[in-house]
């Protein structure tokens, strides 16, 4: 029998690629489906994650001048009636209130009763009561600019879901402003998205793509949506952050309006931002492995974890003992201006198990140390991400502690860049397009395509094409990708955009 | 006429402590009332300090070894009837969500479409959900105990609400753990009050008591309630955090089961414990004066606030000058172990009116700087808390910033404490507490009582009488309060504790 190379994970990304998504999850316990429809459970080691994600784009938040408050979790009907497109965004998919106690019924079991006066909706998305307090509190100019962000839930009643990516209710943070300026506004969207940008660069280690999105992908109420974009492991993309230029849409429907320093009465322009726990799906596909998660150093819950190794119990106090000294040298180590964070796991577990369940877990940096390690006073030290493994002194380790998880974030991000420039493909003809998209082994239908560059006409009909047959759509037009150096490759007519095609999640 | 004294809020506390307590919070611009029934809008300032406390709890929380994690909003309904008291106790007020879409109604008005089959509550509180998640994650005693904490909104119908002391939702935190024997759980509960009492004495200055609720006034499937209660300005006793040792009574109802080391099936022991946003008007009414807000340091958004004190136009740039430099200073300083959190103030306003703004924000410490000051290398210091204003050199300033902090905090715990101490008597007659209890002038009926400390016997007798004849109730039999001296004051029969009564929000 031949030698099969063994993966923690099964099945594999090739073997079927959104299956050993879910059991990445699982087997580094980040999340699971709960028994309420589409909605999960965030476990500790996920939860983790978004913590850390959290206070790296909250003190960006803060840094670009922007305060956290909170608004309401529902939203009266009559609000989302006041944006047409809004509506017709949301209406079709949303938890709706409409009573306020349960009374036993004549079976026994407890029924909905005292019914609201107007439904509720648990909020989707709150331009719209956050556009309802911004008209109260804007009066004059010298209000302006409001820049306030909220940490909250918010629930979509979507009928396909998976967990991180699509879940009806999720966790975000959504960025609300309003501004005396078209222009004002419109700068701080495209700052905002390049805040985005960065996080997504330089924690996440995921490269994206930074662009606008056409008509049909807008958000339901802007004017320009604008997206980062990134590549998943099978090539499709994942639009993993937004930023709405909203114009007068939302000030009109809420009359948020200011008396300008001319004099005159004038409705603000507002914006919106968000990004989600779905950063979360994008991260473990951007760099998981068929061994598992593998994270970003600056977002790992812990960057290192030792794993005393311990062959007789005799041995047991005296490795322990070294093994807690060594964890507070690694934590008077700094990480990008953190300590290091790093644990000790003493279970009880056999050395095989102990190990796999870390790197299934994704940590960074694994040190084990036994009885001749600390007699010769080194380490053994293995890296997540290359898998690399090496004996090194136990000082040079914590010497370099740092650099090596820069190390590892830098590799993390090349390696994914250097994926995603190899699936990013200049589109000449319709012909080569349709064959790209379409599976040349029927076996693995997922893996195919990639991103797509082409010169695009800007037309609704090829984006509604291009859905029908081959799933395939406008994923943004790039800000940093140049003019369009011929005409629409579907339609002969003059490109407006070089725009990007995937298919997404 | 006679000189009145003059207060930037109207009514005081003395006039009218309710709608001084409304005014307060609009002054400080802390929070307001949405158009959403019962639903607060937490602004900037407000949810700064909620922030604040956030960090402070976390960091206990984890320090005792809990992990966050983030379960569902929805309950089915199905899940509330698992437990008989906890249905009683929640039922009656709640979010019922019956649907799942809105369509257009021959009206051309959204009315709800696509019923659930079954109906789902906004949670109120999360065991039977959390519940449901442990009897799956728990197969053994290694998996015990499990100690996670969640941060989230809830929901809960009230009909009458207040800004942050009872809100149709709110923002708390849930803990929520499970152990294998009863002994590690009871130790659990107080283990986490303690961690309550010291979070309100060293960051809130909120002298607390700590105790356990009578068997009326616990949770509704609790065994043991616990709390700590604090006395506000109006002697009004508030209820600032809870503890519950819910026993078996959850894990049987979700089945929560173990294989002990014996080898037996055992069910596990539960515990659950939260604090809200409750504690944000506790604060209020503990230390804020007839002037507005007045913050403990460890909590204020900021703790110092620099005023540029400008006459004439040519001064401005030198003194904004100064003022730049003299808050990289302050902030170069630290407090708890934070830099000193600081701000200049330039805006266009009169001096008057910007003075008050701060005032009323209750920031702890005020610098005002004009070119005098400059050009003697001095500051005009004001403190919040004692209304003390004086000049000092400013290096003087600078190096004492961190103790002068610190005796802000502790004054007002102290001024707080010695308030509550003297409004705590010990009662030994039923004659004596129905006197206490009972408004000696008409026009202030608001203000009398305090916390009363009598022997009682225990009964549900005394607690309905009291409740009817007085609306006071048991606040809790405190831990360190020592056994009955005597017989019951109500009834004359034997007591079974030394309780403190109160009237109470």
């Amino acid at each position: 029998m031949a030698k099969e190379k063994r993966t923690a994970i099964e099945p594999t990304r090739e073997q079927d690629y959104p299956e050993w998504y879910q059991q990445v999850i699982k087997a580094a316990d980040l999340a699971e489906n709960s028994p309420v429809r589409g909605c999960m459970v965030i476990k500790p080691w996920g939860y983790s994650l978004w913590e850390n994600m959290q206070a790296g784009l909250d003190k960006m938040f803060k840094d670009t001048g922007h305060t956290n408050a909170y608004f309401p979790l529902f939203i009266p009907v009559s609000y989302l009636e006041k944006e047409a497109e809004h509506v017709e965004g949301f209406a079709k998919e949303c938890a709706v209130v409409t009573h306020s106690r349960l009374e036993l019924g004549s079976d026994g079991r407890l029924v909905p009763a005292s019914p609201l006066e107007e439904p509720l909706i648990v909020r989707p998305t709150s331009e719209t009561i956050i556009g309802e307090m911004y008209s109260r509190w804007v009066q004059s100019y010298r209000d302006l600019p409001v820049l306030i962000n909220q940490w909250a839930n918010v629930v979509r009643w979507e009928m396909r879901t998976r967990l991180f990516l699509r879940t009806a209710e999720f966790l975000w943070q959504e960025g609300h402003t309003a501004h005396a300026t078209k222009g004002e506004a419109e700068e701080e969207t495209l700052k905002m998205l390049r805040v985005y940008e960065t996080f997504a660069q330089d924690f996440m280690a995921m490269p994206v793509v930074c662009g606008r999105k056409t008509e049909g992908e807008k958000f339901p109420g802007a004017v320009d949506t604008y997206c980062i974009e990134a590549m998943m492991q099978d090539r499709k993309a994942l639009q993993a952050g937004t930023s709405h230029f909203l114009g007068q849409n939302f000030s009109k429907a809420s009359n948020i309006k200011y008396l300008s320093e001319a004099g005159t009465q004038e409705y603000a322009w507002t914006t919106s931002w968000g990004v989600s726990t779905r950063l979360i799906g994008g991260m473990v596909m951007t760099h998981s492995d068929d061994d598992g998660l593998v994270l970003p150093p600056r977002l790992a819950p812990l960057h290192v974890v030792v794993l005393p190794v311990i062959h007789k119990d005799c041995e047991r106090s005296n490795v322990l003992e070294y093994c807690a000294k060594l964890k507070s040298k690694i934590e008077s180590a700094s990480y990008c201006g953190v300590p290091v964070r790093v644990s000790v796991d003493s279970r009880d577990l056999r050395g095989g198990e102990k190990v796999w369940s870390w790197i299934k877990k994704g940590v960074p940096l694994r040190v084990e140390v036994g009885p001749r390690d600390i007699a010769s006073g080194s380490l053994f030290v293995a890296r997540r991400d290359t898998g690399e493994k090496k004996s090194m002194p136990c000082a040079e380790f914590i010497e370099n502690i740092g650099a090596l998880l820069q190390s590892i974030q830098e590799n993390l991000f090349l390696r994914a860049k250097k994926y995603r420039d190899e699936n990013t493909v200049e589109m000449r003809s319709k012909e080569d397009f349709y064959a790209y998209f379409t599976p040349k082994n029927a076996k693995k239908p997922e893996i195919h395509g990639g991103f797509a560059v082409a010169n695009y006409d800007g037309s609704a009909e090829v984006e509604d094409a291009l859905r029908a047959d081959l799933r395939v759509t406008v994923r943004c037009i790039p800000l940093d990708g140049g003019e369009p150096d011929g005409n629409c490759i579907f339609t002969g007519r003059p490109a407006k955009y070089r725009a990007i095609f995937a298919k997404s999640y």
